[in-house]
């Protein structure tokens, strides 16, 4: 492809995908192909001789298209958002055409040094601890990584090698020899262990796997919305500690996957002050955005006292995957657990410790120039159109939520209170209209305060009765409203007009509905309202008349 | 940012980007800026309001450009090429619209199924074993990753689990209780070793600082190219095991960083029939390209033995940064390793069993569409493009190492027969002239053929003379040519009319040169020759006048 067929075919590019953003309301929002769907439609071998561009470029709408989920379609609602813009794909363009595997500074310093900037611009924006500015006393700073998990293996190897360092002498007093004191060392690391709430996400128990550690899931309660509080955290760590385990690394979540909980940071970092050595990540993929307003800012009390914070730009704020934004108030520990310098790696500026080489805060070598879609991102929105953007969809959340408890009230309850643009929600069933007025979150809040707190997972969590005794029906109705929730969330996911997903909050079965892209509006979130208010009805009615048949 | 905004600063781009690669020559390959050029330039904060398109393109060429290193000039020639190719931009303007954290097939099917046919198209491609296609009865098939440091962290976890899974029992043959046994893993855990050779890529020991396993690299001799022998291989493991140790995994490497050198893999897979279940992985990064060419497919003998194999489209098959192609021949490690579903992952496609989740495949959960830049390459290109793509490079790298060894034989020694276009070579003193006619590689081949085998780094191993009492003249001789080769190095590089990298191979300090980006061609070569020539000899004949001032 010379450079004029380069210029028809990017110009032809840009216009199919404003053709494609500005129509995407025509297309069906998830894709309908079955499993298998591509390969019969091309061949099995690439071919012998270039192909024209306008053949490949046909192949896009007739065989890419139809097997694409389109996230940014306003009737995507499901997972979490992943925003994409023409600010954003402008990034991705230049940064392509500069590609550079700018695993150090001299590789191409602009890529190392607009990421420092940007990632402080960010700080700023989000109200982080000044500590996590890269110019910070404490030598902190920011690094864009590919995932959220990527970033949680990075800390967890890193926060591993610093408990190791710092406790390998504590484990092994007075070694007798170097042997002794290396066997010590690796009976220390096979004690370790990660913990994370039962509501985190999965990415920490999957990093434990990857850095080689236990994993240990910390119970949460309804009665704290599905948040990991001081005194949860507290118990579990002295049971480990009491049975010889060491607890070397802790996931916190800003915005559960589920619910969208926020996890009780000032009680833990009180906690925090007894476990000095345990590594504290903050897991903010989606909801860290929030913090550019003002009303969210309180939640970044305690921050001072963590080690690492994570937030995706490539979720719900405007720059597309990939770009996930981790930062330290202290790189040290990354850099120590990550270096390696061979020959081929040395250079002048490294040495002179003047420069950042990104490589040494992150698993691979290699790394892209992400840092441009951001910096685009940023300027073209500035502050103002960045908090416009979330605060928006929060009321647009607020909105769907109150249509849920208002007009719904005797189809839904919510499982958990509505945040972050977040609904979750189930099916109430008709006989459950009778027992209560009030949405089940509140009321088990009410009833369950002073019950006692169980250890396991029981399914009185979420629908705890004043009256053991109901017990066993309180079961059989969960049994049964999760039944026809499931049923409910299939029949709206394989029709296709909207997208959800569903959850299990403990033993509820749940429906998530967030709707957070740009081209989101209050008649989407309507509509989403409404088929799923039609199709529960429909769903009941069914029940109805086969109870009534049987 | 409005359609009509993006179509403009689209096309903009578009244009830009054309220019940019035009006239690439005009600008200096490696960027002069020093450490912290940036921040001066940029506001502290984001702005509060959002700025237009045109404010924010002109500091691309401003503030950026000045920062950028350009890898995609012909005048580059370090490290090894970062190809960036108008199709595989193509590729990413659209991956970015179709914005899609890819984890499951449900996603956005296309993504995950046309990964799967480009990689099959790539593994015919390369000639690997039909057990790396995604259809074989092994159960194999290819997954991109972002980078082959990336892949090799992946693979070795698989590695890891699988071990012990085989071993546990091995390890504790009847344990007396669940915690005993357990206590058996974790012993077990502490005595895995991974393994590379001297002269694999610093990823591999760095994936097992990672993965929480030790490293053992193991020595090559300059009488095998630098290559890993099955002799060598063997001796290490027998040592290993017979002192407790058990190795579970092993890099070997098709084309090293510092030399190019080959591994030889048919030995290996011999040595691994008494290993079966040590993970053998391939890390043909750059190399790996050339197993396209007919000449070169005798080099896959063996590899059905192995367990895994990675090259990096994005260093020399014309895809941008990132495109990291991992094949395995059997992909349930892999998968046992990593799968993790939480509630909010299942689905009923991948309960099925029908569909791939590629999420289980490597580390992070989200992914980006890498597969449409790929696709967008093979077909621009051709089968037919490809080959003469990497075949034009290994001629002029044979061309430029002609040089070196004809009009150069005065002034320069090759350290490592010239491969894959890269040439390695370091300055020959005016003394060394008098003593030998031939390169030193093919010197000291004949002459170390007899010789015992050190099994440390000495440096006899790379200019070993017949005579042991030249050993200290040989010594001073080396220190010297270090010390001059280093010189010329720094000069040139700091000149900045191209760019270069500097490696030790073992003793020896050395320059390493490869031009294989699409736009270089003989010409830039012949410079490169020239102000290697020009600068060594302004460098010795500093020295000369210095040694007679004095």
């Amino acid at each position: 492809m010379d450079a004029e067929q380069f210029r028809k075919a990017g110009y032809a590019a840009v216009d199919e995908i404003i053709d494609y953003f500005t129509n995407l309301q025509s297309r069906r929002v998830a894709s309908s192909v079955s499993p298998g769907y591509l390969r019969p439609l091309l061949p099995a071998k690439p071919p012998d001789e270039g192909e024209e561009w306008g053949d490949i470029q046909k192949d896009i709408e007739a065989k890419i298209m139809p097997g694409l989920t389109h996230w940014q379609s306003p009737d995507f609602m499901a997972f979490f958002p992943a925003n994409s813009t023409y600010p954003s794909i402008l990034g991705e363009m230049y940064s392509a055409a500069f590609t550079a595997p700018a695993f150090n500074w001299l590789c191409s310093p602009a890529c190392t040094e607009l990421e420092t900037v940007v990632l402080d611009w960010l700080c700023h924006l989000l109200h982080l601890p000044a500590s996590y500015l890269s110019t910070s006393a404490t030598g902190g700073g920011g690094v864009i990584q590919g995932s959220a998990s990527e970033a949680i293996v990075t800390v967890m190897v890193a926060a591993r090698e610093q408990y190791i360092r710092r406790h390998c002498r504590l484990a092994v007093p007075q070694p007798a020899s170097e042997v002794e004191a290396e066997d010590g060392e690796w009976r220390l690391r096979t004690r370790l262990v990660a913990l994370g709430s039962e509501m985190s996400h999965s990415s920490t128990q999957k990093a434990a796997m990857i850095a080689g550690v236990h994993y240990k899931s910390i119970p949460v309660d309804v009665t704290d919305d599905f948040a990991l509080t001081g005194r949860g955290l507290t118990e579990v760590l002295q049971d480990l500690t009491r049975r010889g385990w060491e607890p070397f690394y802790l996931t916190l979540t800003l915005g559960t996957t589920s619910t969208c909980a926020v996890d009780h940071f000032k009680e833990i970092a009180e906690v925090k002050k007894q476990f000095p050595d345990m590594w504290v990540h903050i897991d903010a993929a989606y909801a860290g955005a929030a913090l550019l307003l003002e009303e969210y800012q309180e939640l970044t009390d305690g921050f001072e006292a963590f080690d690492s914070f994570d937030v995706n730009m490539h979720k719900w704020l405007l720059t597309n995957f990939d770009a996930s934004c981790l930062f330290l108030p202290c790189r040290e520990p990354l850099i120590s657990a990550l270096t390696i310098t061979p020959p081929y790696l040395q250079n002048d500026h490294s040495s002179s410790g003047l420069v950042t080489d990104y490589r040494d805060w992150q698993i691979p070598l290699g790394r892209r120039f992400r840092a441009l879609k951001i910096w685009f991102v940023l300027r073209s929105y500035g502050v103002n159109g960045m908090k416009n953007h979330v605060k928006r969809h929060i009321g647009l959340g607020d909105v769907f939520a109150n249509w849920v408890k208002d007009e719904g009230s005797d189809l839904f309850e919510l499982v958990a209170p509505p945040r972050f643009a977040l609904t979750v929600l189930r099916v109430k069933l008709p006989e459950e209209k009778k027992e209560k007025a009030t949405t089940p979150f509140v009321m088990s809040k009410a009833a369950t305060t002073e019950t006692k707190v169980d250890e396991g997972l029981a399914s009185n969590d979420i629908f705890p009765l004043p009256n053991e005794a109901d017990r066993g029906r309180q079961i059989d109705t969960l049994t049964r409203t999760n039944a026809v929730t499931k049923e409910v969330y299939e029949r709206i996911n394989s029709n296709g007009d909207i997208l959800l997903t569903s959850t299990m909050i403990k033993d509820c079965y749940a429906i998530r509905v967030v709707g957070a892209n740009e081209q989101t509006d209050e008649q989407h979130l309507r509509k989403a309202f409404e088929i799923l208010a039609r199709t529960t009805e429909e769903v009941l009615r069914k029940l109805e008349s086969k109870a009534g048949s049987e």
